[in-house]
């Protein structure tokens, strides 16, 4: 080890005394080279959220950055598998990604989530967990009739004819956000255009640093 | 963004194709310098896991790699804050931690664990969860009587006393590893050399490169 850097404070011989080392997020981010945030992009289903997400995920990692993006499918069959889409475990789904992404910020990493996350009590709930400073909110603005238009995955189609009960936007409401820190129009925008405004406002916050140099 | 790294496939002036950019496991782990796994250490109460876990992590920042401890601190109150320590309750907390560090693990960092999780079959679960290769179960042997004489929080006593139910080791089962990775005898070895014991380990199954550099 580097002497001078070990906040580890060790006696030889003996097992009785075991100091706590603590590897602060401070320190992660400045190995890193970059600040720790959550970015929780919302929107319906079909706005491009885990798109966009992912996007930036790589725009980031090309900058050298620790990103990671949580979405439907890395989360619903794993930490939340036990859950469905009732109210109640809707906030539940939100609240435990809300710690889990907690800890990866803690961890020096960007975190950025993909979910609807509908109400607004619950990503103010996230907001308040992470603090206001680490969650940076993007509402990704799609007309429902774009999002019905896409419907890769056939959900609205579903959802019409009544086999999805409480699908946001049909039959269960999503709460525009009203103090967004991002609006990004995903229903007319290229996703070139999408990642460079979310990669901007980051610059911007000095999340990342104006110039970074990419990977060679 | 650096020519031929993108795998983000843009449609200029489009939003109708919008294709899914991935940065993957082992484009993280090339950006570390190094493979990220589970280190799950287990033993009982007062067997030094989390301070185990966190020198190694400190070990390791020293080296520059990214690694991060899930432990009764940050995990108790705020992702399994909901869970009590019924078997039912403990085998649901260690598996949402399992879903959480394999998330880590695919975020390209080492996750250390440091949960007693004293029933094979959940240690087991995680293991398969994880994927063989990427599971290092760690076995913190402390005879109880050092752990009892140690009992730092008090646990112990108020356990001998009646007051926590299913207290490990006193009123519930400890079942010791089989066939773990590593047994570090916690119990009897300084601290420093068991921090040696699995940075050793880790470079001889190639986690981490032979040699590496210290932070300047």
């Amino acid at each position: 080890m580097a002497p001078g850097r070990s906040k580890l404070k060790l006696t030889k011989g003996s097992n009785t005394v075991w100091h706590h080392a603590t590897v602060t997020r401070a320190d992660r981010e400045r190995l890193n080279g970059h600040r720790s945030v959550i970015i929780w992009f919302t929107g319906l289903s079909g706005s491009g959220k885990s798109t966009l997400a992912h996007a930036v995920e790589e725009g980031l990692y090309e900058l050298n950055c620790r990103a990671f993006v949580f979405d439907g499918d890395n989360v619903r069959h794993g930490l939340c598998g036990d859950l469905g889409f009732s109210p109640h475990d809707r906030e539940e789904n939100i609240r435990r990604i809300g710690e889990m992404v907690k800890l990866f910020v803690e961890g020096g990493v960007i975190a950025l989530t993909a979910f609807i996350s509908p109400f607004a009590k619950d990503r103010r709930k996230v907001r308040e967990l992470a603090g206001d400073g680490d969650f940076i909110e993007v509402y990704c603005r799609c007309p429902i009739e774009v999002c019905e238009q896409r419907d890769t995955k056939g959900l609205y189609r579903r959802a019409r004819m009544g086999e999805i009960p409480e699908f946001t936007g049909i039959s269960s409401p999503y709460e525009v956000p009203e103090n967004p820190e991002l609006v990004v129009a995903t229903g007319e925008t290229p996703l070139e255009t999408c990642v460079d405004q979310v990669i901007a406002y980051l610059r911007q916050r000095g999340v990342i640093t104006p110039v970074r140099h990419a990977l060679p």
